[in-house]
């Protein structure tokens, strides 16, 4: 195992530098172009692909009884995947088969866990477009994004949480010599200091984004010493299946109970995620989903340290620009990009009453809105390349909210519904625009999952600013923006932004948008507003996922 | 501010360095003798100290109703020193109050409040006899303990949290620029990163030791950008009194807000925690007293991160030694040291009942009972030494307890009162042995705090292995030992602390105990088991007291 680490040594120096300095990282290239993986990488990623639907996936849960098939594809195709079925009933056997190879687990040492992991890392990218197009078919993404966001991007933050990990369990010597000066001898002890898991961990994944999502919190409770359950959406399995599949994988070669990570696969409604979450042996749980289980789980299952990315109601306060025509092709682009269905998606936008100044002169209000629709238009305006913005429509939940939206006010843009030109049964949307007033916080003020942005009409730019910071305080945010060329706005943005506990981009006007995230320089989240009580990643979302234990002895 | 942290400087390095090596190290020197801190300095904390006795305590808190009375000496001797009383309908007044200087404190960076917490530490070992005095007389240990424990030790104890905390802010650069590699010039984006705390955290101090177990979670609190509420154990308030007097004084000096900290005491039964730990503002929570109300907070403070130390059951495993006399002084001194009130006294000693081998010969059951009774005897044979080990016992449960204790088993060693000769009304008593059968496991396997232990004969020391491991699993440990001259026995004991989450001392002999850890050195408590849900002090310790919250533009 240690020469595992050896072989990886660089990725993991070098995922170290980039943590401590927060510039610009990568370690796994994200252009799926065949320059970079070969000319025969897509095919092979496909085909390999392919070769799962329609088959019992081979993976052996403990416990499972009988197999299930729960994914529907948003682009249409039929997956038809069966998985080993976890029920409460087998829950026993599975955690006692996950917590067998947890001593020899611990003992294998922090070197040799990474190695391990970093190990799995690898291997994962060498099945990067198989598993591009597994979260493609249960996500709706579209291919590219799948393959950057599903694959090279969910790499890099597994690699950045390993490497906090990494660097958290190196805080602690392995031993120490104690000398305390005496009258006479010093008084010598000797010491030595063990990182130990905390036990099973618990991975929820969600729909959208079954690998981006879960990776961070499986790896890092992994590398920590601790066994991990990975739970998919029942929607979103078989990219978590492949996951699963590695790890068990390179853990049996390494002479390592490959039961210390496994797949527990629920029918949709089986409600399996609460009596699991809730088991004693259960000490972490990493949860992407919705408030109100992720509040749930925060509120019970307090025998575990629980982390969670729930719902927000991100927003973007535009002031006053000098580059109008960039402003509504960035913000254009944040809505569209997989139909306005990431945690990271601009909601609200609250732009005054009177209307902002830009480059291009004063535009009103509507004139805003219009530029932003007509942005809209111009970058889906053919339909072969809007599909490939867009992607598909997540689940039915989301169709029912876009129909539903256009009534909360007025109609800036409509959604428009796209045929795929290669898959002819994709559920595909382009964003609706509504215009709404200050009053309607109880609109605005909540969570509007996909395709929906609201244009807020505010008095003016201060009444912006207070809306930002009342809505993200009581409703949480993931993202936050601000366009103004007035440094006084933009300080008092910043301030609000602190106090209410979100990331702010400002003026983003090139390719960087509001809704992306970098690995190993951004953070995806911070924890001090309601829509996520951790972030990716830092040292809070590593430390308490191992503990340290100490002997002591004359020496 | 930043003059403060210039001018502590070395201090803050050597704490830095200590915790990398978790080697020896002290900042605060632990001998009361006058040739370390001058012939007056004893004399002028005393009346210091007796200056406070029967007046009202300056010290203004917001939302307070009158004042209270609250304390009584273990030694006998009339403190009535009043407080502001804090009740429940004020605590809307105290919590604003509270965060009002939340965002100044915020802007003083991290090096800025690293500078005011140092100095608070520096002002308050200026008045450590002081202090020392104030813990004796409300937690009843002996003076040169209140010195040690309740002041340098506690002074090292919250230099090590805030050296962790110091080095855990430092993780994330303030600003970064991120250069991504594109066609023609790579993208530029300028980052700002900012550590903000959580807001309000609560410090529920305990009546062992208020100082000791309060100051690592204040100060690690404080100096993350946090307001601190410290609600001291009724019985224990002066303290801790003195503690938020000295906060508040460099707090204003700084020019910052004083009531960042501030003193909630309350009535016995007023029930003040409860109310006060659910507060949404409330978003961090030291806890240290019995696992009931610990486990309360953890299930119930659910919008806050909680860290409790409890109840244990600590356990030493006698299979065999080289150094009989020595190992019956040892355990003799770690039983009497503060009638055995302190979280990390061994209450149970698995002993085969077939004996031990030793160098001394084989020693039946019965044999190695009674060398620790003798030894015990003989630490306490003189009153006047006698008092200066025990103190006085902190409350009337612990009596209550120790009278009933007797009935469990096998009195092995009776308890003894004794008259203190220099505190008339002192209540002072010596440990109490108790010999019991394995199969009384509803005895020892729940905690007697107090001056209680158990020799618990078991069949052979794979039985005391088993035991040990089982009741620390269940009813959780602060502390264990193992003493055997066999390297596979001690082989067996290490990995059964490590299963169970318990730090393990081998074969003390020496002037070292196993209910003594040491601050930069010794890890307090594991987080592991459940006698604590956190360790004094690591990273797991200090990282979610706050977050990091970015802004990034253009560059």
């Amino acid at each position: 195992m240690t020469d595992l680490l050896a072989a990886h040594r660089d990725r993991l120096d070098a995922a170290l530098t980039a943590i401590r300095s927060r510039g610009y990282h990568s370690a796994f290239p994200e252009s799926p172009s065949p320059r970079v993986y070969g000319e025969t990488a897509a095919a092979d990623g496909q085909a390999a692909f392919e070769a799962h639907l329609g088959t019992a996936y081979a993976v052996e849960t403990p416990g499972a009884r009988g197999t299930v098939v729960t994914e529907e594809s948003p682009f249409g195709i039929k997956l038809d995947v069966s998985y080993p079925r976890t029920v409460e009933a087998g829950l026993d056997e599975l955690l006692e088969a996950s917590r067998k190879g947890l001593t020899a687990w611990r003992n294998a040492g922090v070197d040799g866990r990474t190695g391990v992991v970093l190990e799995i890392l690898d291997r994962l990218h060498k099945r990067v477009f198989e598993l591009a197009n597994a979260v493609q078919h249960t996500s709706g993404q579209a291919f590219v994004m799948a393959f950057q966001a599903g694959g090279a991007h969910a790499l890099d933050r597994a690699l950045e949480a390993v490497a906090y990990a990494h660097e958290e369990m190196s805080r602690y010597p392995a031993e120490a010599l104690w000398e305390k000066p005496a009258k006479g001898d010093p008084i010598r002890m000797q010491k030595n200091f063990t990182v130990t898991g905390r036990g099973v961990a618990l991975v929820i994944g969600c729909n959208t984004f079954p690998t981006w999502n879960s990776w961070p919190g499986l790896f890092a409770s992994l590398v920590t010493g601790n066994a991990v359950v990975v739970k998919p959406h029942p929607l979103a399995v078989l990219p978590l299946a492949i996951t699963v599949e590695v790890c068990r994988e390179v853990l049996g070669e390494a002479g390592l109970d490959p039961n210390l990570v496994t797949l527990a696969v629920e029918k949709a409604g089986d409600g399996l995620a609460k009596p699991l979450a809730t088991r004693p042996e259960v000490k972490l749980i990493d949860f992407t989903g919705g408030s109100e289980f992720g509040d749930w789980l925060e509120q019970n299952a307090t025998q575990a340290s629980v982390f969670t990315e729930k719902a927000g109601v991100n927003a973007v306060i535009i002031d006053s620009t000098d580059a109008f025509k960039a402003l509504t092709g960035n913000l254009a682009f944040t809505l569209a990009l997989y139909s306005g269905q990431m945690c990271t998606t601009t909601q609200n936008l609250f732009i005054p009453a009177g209307g902002i100044e830009t480059d291009e002169g004063h535009k009103s209000f509507e004139e805003v809105g219009a530029g932003i629709a007509g942005a809209m238009g111009k970058l889906l305006g053919d339909d072969a390349r809007a599909v490939e913005i867009l992607g598909g429509i997540v689940n039915h939940a989301v169709i029912s909210r876009l129909e539903l939206a256009g009534e909360y006010g007025e109609v800036v843009l409509e959604s428009r519904e796209i045929k795929h030109p290669a898959f002819p049964d994709a559920v595909v949307r382009t964003p609706l625009l509504v215009a709404l007033e200050a009053k309607d916080s109880d609109v605005y003020g909540r969570e509007c999952f996909g395709p929906v942005s609201f244009l807020v009409k505010t008095a003016d730019t201060k009444e912006s600013i207070e809306l930002f910071r009342q809505t993200v305080t009581e409703g949480g945010a993931m993202t936050a923006g601000i366009y103004s060329t007035d440094a006084g706005v933009l300080d008092q943005a910043r301030e609000a932004a602190l106090d209410s506990g979100v990331a702010l981009s400002e003026n983003l006007t090139g390719p960087v948008f509001v809704n992306q995230s970098a690995a190993f320089s951004d953070f995806h989240g911070t924890g001090a507003n309601p829509a996520a009580n951790s972030t990716y990643t830092d040292g809070a979302y590593v430390a308490s996922r191992f503990r340290v234990i100490q002997s002591r002895r004359h020496a």
